[in-house]
């Protein structure tokens, strides 16, 4: 089946983000990124700040499906926490995004809110770990935590949120339907990769 | 720098096999795969069935590192063992290939081997696994053993062996500039992107 969708899954600093805007821009398609959170504040209510803490919340030692499956069997209610309202507003905003147009989505565990459609192609970046510092650095400059630190605090909430969310390891190849280091293949390279993928394959078992 | 070498790892059942053969066909290189093991079966005396199970040897729990610092400190000797003895060999000979030629070498930690070397395009193939099933029963058909086990007993296996002799968790995307699903890309689609990227990539971070 034609693809349709890009979902960009990436690791703090491996450049995913401007490699997403680049697949889009350079397919004339739109690039859900900063828009998402834009979508879900107006849909929820909630402050962008808050949606994006909430989408690195490591408090979470249980997936969702866990908790609600002990709240039921302990016969309390399932009262959705506000991360859990944020995760739900998104899934139901990029579900609908998703039906709507062809786009490139950024992260917020796109790949397995859509997981069902035949016409996404999951894509995860990731890089070397010292070139993600020097991304980070460049980026957002210095703070008072070291650069390994921030990346290692980052990677954990973020594996944390994905699995309570998701029921699935985070950054695992088995997520995705291709992975890509663009320390060692390059920003461009990785452009070109998705954008011809998302335009030549067409096989039924996607 | 021009990449010289492909190393492909792969799940079983991935046809990370066909592909590495295809890919070296097409760009008119070698593929290392069973040659490899005649070259170790020649350089070790060992049989290709004992270098063939060696490479999914279950019982080594923990490192070759591990248990080389554990008997220092302990001031036992480092004797190697016959697995052992394969790997020294096959580490040797896939690094004497790579020094003489481009080629394709498809397993056997050559991703791990040849870390080193700036001119290598590691690539990590995988597929769903239903798609796994059907594959190996198409090419080696049933046995006694349901093919869910043969491919959980076999995964097993080689990640126990590939954390022995290499201290990295197996099938991580780390460990890889590119990974690839078959299943979502179709054979074909991950021929030509490894090819291209064989061709096209000249990157000095690689």
């Amino acid at each position: 089946m034609r693809k349709r969708i890009i979902t960009i899954s990436r690791e703090f600093g491996s450049g995913g983000h401007t490699i997403g805007n680049a697949v889009a821009e350079k397919l004339g398609i739109t690039c859900y990124d900063r828009e998402l959170l834009e979508k879900i504040a107006e849909g929820t209510g909630f402050s962008r700040e808050f949606i994006e803490s909430a989408a690195e919340d490591s408090t979470a030692s249980h997936s969702l499906l866990f908790n609600m499956v002990v709240n039921r069997s302990l016969q309390l209610r399932n009262e959705p926490t506000p991360a859990d309202t944020v995760f739900f507003a998104q899934m139901e905003i990029i579900r609908k995004i998703a039906e709507k147009e062809e786009c490139v989505i950024v992260g917020r565990c796109s790949d397995y809110i859509l997981r069902e459609r035949k016409d996404c192609l999951n894509v995860f970046i990731y890089a070397d770990e010292q070139d993600r510092e020097k991304r980070i650095l460049q980026r957002y400059g210095e703070n008072e935590k070291p650069v390994k630190k921030r990346i290692a605090d980052k990677d954990s909430r973020r594996k944390t949120y994905y699995s309570h969310y998701t029921d699935r390891l985070c950054g695992m190849p088995q997520n995705y339907h291709i992975c890509l280091n663009s320390s060692a293949l390059g920003e461009e390279s990785c452009i070109d990769i998705i954008c011809r993928i998302f335009r030549e394959v067409e096989n039924e078992t996607a």
